[in-house]
């Protein structure tokens, strides 16, 4: 006998237990909620996931996920487009505009250099970033990459290929979190922040 | 703009997000996994839901999910078919299964009499295991439901409608658990426990 009573039942939880974070008993849960519900709400669901899989696209000018060749964000007449913020990751992109501070336009690279996951400057869009600062006039180009030894390798990386363009090439700020204590920040991060100290308005 | 820059990714989100335990963040992680993958894996993840919920049955003898209209168990030559375990849930089968300490058949109640949850003896398979009981000569009745106030009203309530047919009723101990220190087990349990000492063998 199988595991459950039910071979459809196994398939379902066996899938849904290859989702990142997913367990069996999480799997098991999910599978008996759906059961429970109406059939549209599992139609519903297969239906936005395969859609999604299957007309998902990268925006052609900053390879942000969209639904059109073109992403909202670089078609809007209300960005600012004298700005390009270059990041990892389209999570990252939805991070910075929950912050509301930034108005300008994306590049998202897909990733940063890393030669211990063999990611090589390639394997991101990182052609696609020099290409793109030839061809438009950017004022000032942001790298919002992570804070790590990978981020930093990045950041350094195209730092080299744009600095001859004439844009400024910044790079956000590193130092403690907002609220946060300095006994409880880790050592690099404070050492960081007093480097990077500035005078006081 | 959308919340994200797709509103097909939006609509994978929300449909996700319905799913119990699963926030945003977690949706869109499970998207954003999806989207990383072949598309295969999205197409047989749907499948499989969708397969699970149009085609899966309950037994028509114990109410157990079953992909056939008798579900393995009840079908199963091995199984000693003088033992009715009666459970409220799936789950229970699950759980029971797994300890490899019983042989005998199941009846699913599909849940517990519960007045704050509106749930009357109706709404449960109780009727259906009193024809069964008259039907079948079973040789013992093991209640096995949960330790909770509902969980002892349907023991009372189905001991009450079976008492009278001659076949033993019994209902699983309650005590603590094995590895358990005596500090760390509520009174109730602790309390249950000493009431229900056995002399020692």
């Amino acid at each position: 006998m199988a595991e459950y009573s039910s071979i459809l039942l196994e398939k379902a939880v066996e899938e849904l237990s290859k989702l990142p974070g997913i367990g069996k008993k999480t799997a098991l849960r999910l599978a008996l909620h759906l059961l429970g519900e109406d059939e549209t709400a599992t139609e519903e669901l297969a239906k936005a996931l395969t859609d999604m899989r299957h007309n998902i696209v990268l925006c052609r000018h900053c390879f942000n996920i969209s639904d059109e060749s073109e992403c909202s964000i670089c078609t809007s007449a209300k960005r600012h487009n004298g700005f390009l913020c270059v990041v990892a990751d389209m999570r990252d992109v939805l991070a910075i505009e929950r912050t509301g501070a930034y108005n300008g336009l994306y590049h998202v690279l897909g990733g940063v250099i890393s030669p211990i996951e063999n990611i090589r400057p390639s394997d991101l869009k990182i052609n696609e970033l020099v290409q793109r600062v030839q061809k438009e006039e950017f004022k000032e180009i942001i790298l919002a990459l992570p804070a790590t030894v990978e981020g930093d390798t990045t950041n350094y990386y195209i730092h080299k290929l744009l600095k001859d363009f004439g844009c400024t090439i910044s790079v956000i700020a590193q130092g403690i979190s907002v609220g946060d204590s300095l006994e409880f920040a880790d050592e690099v991060t404070l050492g960081r922040a007093l480097q990077n100290r500035k005078s006081f308005e």
